[in-house]
């Protein structure tokens, strides 16, 4: 290896993305699994998305949908759909046919990773189990995002988001915290965690199996499930659950083991203080104003705060509610105490943060309409981050160059 | 590269991960950062954890803890740190004494990946920020977590979960669903989701930067902000802002555009139910005798479902209140519609998938009390998924075995 850049093709590739290089044959519909191969494109890997052919991925005809085309009468295009699947190319393939099985075969041969989330068991009903293929290409990842997995008792059952979140008890632990006596109201995250969390476990298993391939020269199996991605994030829930005996309840804004975390109103609207250790405290009691609740017994230690959260909240809540939230939020800012505002999605978007971040990027709808989209938060001192990214692809638009390619 | 598997000593590297060989210097705190070396424990890479003398990481002091040892009155361990420290090696550095950055830079000039989550400058005024460090280690990656990134004008804003949660717009979509004229009320995701999704993200960052290293042989920056991954995760509430100008609102546990697919009450406990397509919603009908739905207007489309959301429900309630979840669940699995109990923690656990898929795994305390925690979800066929996970370390408990191979 050189001890020294190479200013040559190896200078392309780099600005490219870590993943240049990489061929990924993407069999994956809907959001798990394109949002893995969408965060591998983004890392410079080259995604062939491989579709059924007529209707293609299933979320082409998921909303919220562009408006029609005034001027050609065409449906409008599927923003859900363009926002994970910038910067793939798309090849519709019937693989119950011998013509379409010979060219998807000799994508294999080129590719370094096959990416698929359908039920267990689908794939090896189409001839194309982990087995079959690790066999004719040896060097190939396949990786599999699933509902349940690939083994287990559940291993062949249905899943979407909402099963997951449901099942792995996320949403047990999600809402408002109940008064007393009264049940609680089980909250589904507002976003399709369950399909994100096992496409990021997903990438970090190809990745891992690219760098293992390195040393041994082969590729494996790479098997995620959704639920067992919701039972890795459940961190302290497994614990407090093992320590009380009890499975833990919704609280609202609050955090179980930290006081103050949690949203306070103020005179005009909603504020977050993180005060994660007592200097924090201190510093959050005087830039409030409150320096008598410093001497109160409640409110010595975090967990006597976490015991008494319910006087605390009141206490500062009392004061906040005295003064609009800027103020508040400068004289915490000013103070060193992690204060912010509870922001809608425009006005988190609208944030100098996430512009000065590239964190809203350019792409283009399968028609080629403007839509901006999440960017990359792996930024990379190697690798321009940028503020554009490729369009979604219209169903089969790689057909020609695909197949001359593999004719080569 | 050898065509075929080495049985020497690469054969027992596989067994220990898809990492094995890789060196991790840590120094993160909490949960980001440590989150994001657990994994990379999990998966092989030797984690040298380093830590401030007499306390440690701070969350050592976070709770839930272990009851207090009735033999020797020892205070209990934390459950949390235990949670995301297993399997790494401790040893106490002061890295303001020369003696300590002598033996820092001893770890970092053999290791391959130094992770940090302090806030921005802060390794710059220790002497160790990137530049400094790609000078004299260049093959040596460098990662960093931070609440808003390493540039930016909030750059050094100082960020915890619950911070990020509200900028970046998910507590404004996660909640109850207002009734008319209501205010919504925010809720926090109930698992630490701003630490958790940049520590995957950092991952990600880091395995793409070891693969780069294989082409140029150099290291690189990772730069992963808690804030960035908020947006990232945001996925089609970012589209629907744009397509309808509006910030989307919390919808309690519907999904903003596929219906049914959300909790519903039943004569004992909430189930849910994702019908995500036509096929699914008249399966979902004739399982649950409700055929005449299908010949309602409002009905016809998944889009008009959507739009007549409170109807359905109602229509559906109706009917699954008249006897109890596991009625309903058993129709529903036969028919293969997508369907699930709510459950807790404590039954999210006891579930034989769990067990079935490794996805609960022992540990010990720093003090060898016996913990389980969480599996890791990335299973992989050319590595055996333990069911146990070496202890989280007592503070400092690997310096002596450490200095002894510094020294070799």
């Amino acid at each position: 290896m050189s001890p020294l850049p190479n200013p040559g093709p190896d200078a392309e590739d780099r600005r490219a993305g870590p993943l240049c290089g990489l061929l990924v044959v993407d069999l994956t519909r809907v959001l798990a699994g394109p949002y893995a191969t969408m965060l591998l494109a983004d890392l410079g890997a080259r995604v062939i998305k491989v579709e059924a052919p007529e209707t293609g991925d299933d979320s082409r005809a998921i909303g919220p949908f562009l408006p029609d085309d005034s001027m050609t009468g065409e449906a409008g295009d599927s923003a859900y759909f363009t926002s994970v699947n910038r910067g793939k190319e798309s090849l519709a393939l019937d693989l119950r046919t011998a013509a379409d099985r010979a060219i998807f075969e000799r994508l294999l041969a080129r590719a370094d990773i096959v990416v698929e989330n359908f039920r267990p068991g689908a794939m090896e009903r189409m001839g194309y189990g982990f087995e079959t293929l690790h066999a004719r290409y040896p060097r190939l990842i396949y990786a599999a995002a699933s509902g349940f997995g690939h083994s287990g008792p559940e291993s062949r059952r249905a899943a979407y988001d909402v099963i997951v979140q449901a099942m792995g008890g996320i949403m047990s632990i999600t809402g408002a915290e109940p008064g007393q006596g009264e049940p609680p109201v089980p909250t589904r995250v507002g976003t399709s965690l369950g399909d994100i969390t096992a496409g990021l476990f997903t990438v970090i298993g190809i990745e891992a199996a690219l760098l293992e391939r390195h040393r041994s020269g082969f590729g494996q199996k790479v098997d995620v499930a959704m639920l067992d991605c919701q039972i890795a994030i459940l961190e302290n829930a497994i614990a407090r659950y093992q320590v009380s005996g009890r499975s833990p309840g919704p609280l609202g804004t609050r955090h179980p083991s930290i006081t103050p975390f949690q949203a306070f109103a103020t005179a005009d609207r909603p504020i977050v203080i993180a005060a994660g250790n007592d200097a924090l405290w201190e510093a959050c009691c005087k830039a409030l104003g409150l320096d008598p609740l410093l001497a109160d017994a409640r409110f010595q230690t975090n967990d006597s705060r976490t015991t008494h959260a319910a006087a605390l909240a009141h206490a500062l809540e009392g004061r906040l509610r005295t003064a609009p939230a800027d103020v508040w939020l400068a004289a915490l800012g000013a103070a060193g105490v992690p204060a912010g505002p509870l922001n809608t999605v425009g006005e988190a978007l609208a944030m100098p943060q996430v512009a000065a971040r590239n964190m809203l990027v350019e792409t283009e709808t399968p028609s080629g309409k403007p839509l901006k989209v999440a960017g990359n938060p792996i930024k990379m001192s190697a690798h321009p981050d940028p503020s554009s990214r490729p369009r979604a692809p219209r169903l089969d638009s790689a057909r020609t160059a695909i197949l001359s390619e593999l004719s080569e």
